[in-house]
């Protein structure tokens, strides 16, 4: 382990303001060679469809299809992956599914509206999307908690249709995926991905349907091609590299905190784990248990180069300040390893999500607590939301003037309309009113 | 009048697809010149801040503007601009601000959480937004009610500091304008636009403090700067054109409908009005009111030429077809002009806004109604909804876990990120399970 040292800021140090912002700083560099291949394939799905679908596929994903019909990926597969599953991984399914729904039951949105005094009614409607697509990696980034955490808010939303696209380089399917899809309720799968697959659920093919909104996770090649066919679509964020903030009092036993930032250091070299606490001797136990456990770890390597690149300890003064710099981060992940969670969440405003108290692992809540575990990173959640039942929703405005109300707005109207000198508003409006 | 015909379209017509397609299309190209030009200006911003602000509006702006504090425009200066307004227009404004922050209000989130047998608490915390930049175009395109459309929503979900920021090219201010950022609640106020000045709001200067979100409509330069800070800062959509969809029974007066059409034709050329209806001879009729009314407006040449390109008066078979081509449309504004709007709108799923009835004409809803008139268009209603009170406010999920939730989710949790072979999610978990 003499390789492997990992940044220790305080925040007294002159230096530690530049340092904190080189730690967090961020740029993906757009790749104008991969859009430019990206456009490509939009632009051939586009104008050829299916075949275009097939030809990518066949040679991305090394396979050999003849038919789209072999495209799709039957319902009765979906059902046995799921028949066929050792009984304990079906349980934890099962047990991880219903309580992600049971959670995304509360942030179902409904309809609403009000009358006013003369009768004239304004109001909300709520209408679920007419057709969702859920881009599903293939291969080793093939989580199946990811499929029930995209799925299952889109049905509780009300969603009719479902699709997932999956690749399967070289035929291989992963089983765990399609049985999470079958009981997260995805309607139809295709066998497809990358960019091809954005561009068929985007605009449509003889055989793929075209979607309303396209959500779920993928390569650089399906990003930039969901930041291109945005517009046409709705997609959900695009999602940087993972991170944990945990502030931590100094009375949590420290191999728990340091294998919580293990959790996130293991997914990949650009993850971010970053340790608060007002005592350094806490900090020095910390990482004491880092050195100690790092040995003992299947990903060792990739923990490594995360927590040595991006990973950071950091003493503050107080936990005061810790939750300032908290809502400077913005963290994905913030864990409030405390004895009094509940009074240091209330000086949080930004995270994507909270886990409050020393049982409280992140790992929890990425797979079975509740709450969804797509979440807004790079500081995103300064303005943005973790996924939830809402992002498959969508609001209409709703006005209903009674007669009476339509004179009283009418002139109302009119004067604003002539101040902007928009008078066709202004007349639309005029000959509502009473005479 | 012998320049200009509206398209007719039937859905029986075989061609009906085709020319619908074809009226829909919008594609707004990418301009790379003018993408290259607004990147070096952010660069420029992010690298020398107040300076490039300075130069880039004493160049476009045409000022000769020496320090930074003559940027901001004074909270004195809106609170003159309000008090020196005309009484009549004093009162509309009130009464359009207080609609707005009255429906405004119903929309507003509220945190919620429950606690499960075992004591483990889900939740969901809601909190505002800690600075917003609001975008208000200078010049023709000044619009006081779009002031009060984004600046409200954002006062109702409690953003601390609302930063409003309006070209005043030539040193030119539309006092309509502050006064209705007075009204609004706006905090702040600069005398910026253009790309320099969401590059501002984006990454902060010394002068203009950074934001984590900016809304507002702006030309194509303030369009691409918003599209490029993006990640940076959350933004509102991207609108397109403007548009208008009315189905009409036939028993509207064909005046009222046809200057219906006008208020979304006068706005710009590339606006679109479409009517339809079951009736063949109403269409006819509001055709005679069209030609009759047209030489009447002031903005007749852009109206014309607003109709002539992407107007479109349609004979559906019945209104639930004109129902179903809605949906498809997902038209930014639909007017239902029938007898029952209510059995009308229950058959709608697409739509930024609906006007229902008679009376509703679309110019009160852009003013006054109270609910929201900045929309989703371009088809985007499919998928996103009206500017509300929710865009300035964000969601963070809470998980508290008792030590007895722990033991329980914590088994879950190990099985299923052991499928995923992520064995320090594994063990994080496994910490929390009694031994």
């Amino acid at each position: 382990m003499t390789d492997f040292s990992i940044n220790r800021l305080d925040t007294v140090d002159s230096d530690f303001e530049r340092r904190l912002k080189s730690l967090l700083d961020w740029n993906e560099q757009d790749d104008f060679e991969i859009q430019k291949q990206v456009l490509d394939i939009i632009a051939a799905v586009k104008k050829s469809g299916d075949q275009a679908v097939i030809d990518y596929t066949n040679r991305f994903d090394r396979r050999s299809i003849q038919t789209a019909n072999d495209l799709e990926i039957s319902k009765e597969s979906l059902k046995a992956a799921w028949d066929n599953l050792p009984s304990a991984q079906a349980e934890a399914l099962d047990t991880a599914a219903r309580r992600i729904r049971a959670y995304a039951e509360k942030q179902t949105m409904t309809s609403w509206q009000f009358s006013e005094e003369d009768g004239t009614l304004l109001g909300q409607k709520i209408t679920p999307l007419d057709r969702v697509g859920l881009y599903v990696p293939g291969g080793k980034a093939a989580y199946p908690s990811s499929v029930l955490m995209n799925a299952i808010p889109a049905k509780v939303a009300g969603v009719p249709e479902l699709i997932m696209v999956v690749p399967t380089p070289q035929g291989e399917i992963n089983q765990l995926v399609l049985a999470a899809a079958y009981l997260a309720g995805v309607d139809r799968a295709f066998s497809i991905g990358g960019a091809q697959a954005v561009a068929a659920l985007a605009y449509g093919t003889e055989t793929v349907p075209a979607v309303c909104k396209i959500v779920g996770p993928g390569n650089i090649y399906v990003a930039t091609a969901k930041k291109m066919v945005f517009g046409q679509v709705g997609i959900d964020m695009i999602a940087g590299p993972s991170e944990i903030l945990i502030i931590c009092d100094g009375h949590t036993d420290p191999d728990w905190i340091a294998m919580d930032l293990f959790s996130q250091a293991e997914h990949d070299e650009n993850a971010q784990s970053i340790l608060l606490s007002d005592s350094a001797d806490y900090l020095d136990a910390v990482e004491r248990s880092i050195l100690k456990l790092l040995p003992e770890m299947e990903r060792a390597e990739v923990i490594k180069a995360s927590l040595s690149g991006r990973g950071a300890l950091i003493k503050t003064a107080n936990l005061d300040e810790a939750a300032e710099i908290a809502n400077r981060i913005a963290p994905e992940h913030l864990e409030l390893s405390v004895a009094d969670p509940d009074s240091l969440c209330a000086k949080i405003r930004n995270a994507g999500a909270i886990f409050m108290g020393r049982y409280t692992a992140e790992a929890l809540g990425d797979y079975c607590a509740g709450p969804n575990h797509v979440l807004p990173t790079s500081g995103t959640a300064k303005f943005s939301s973790p996924l939830g039942v809402y992002d498959f929703q969508k609001r209409s405005s709703l006005i209903n003037c009674s007669e009476a109300g339509a004179d009283t707005l009418g002139k109302t109207a009119s004067i604003l309309a002539r101040g902007e000198s928009l008078t066709a508003h202004a007349r639309s409006a005029e000959y509502r009113i009473k005479s």
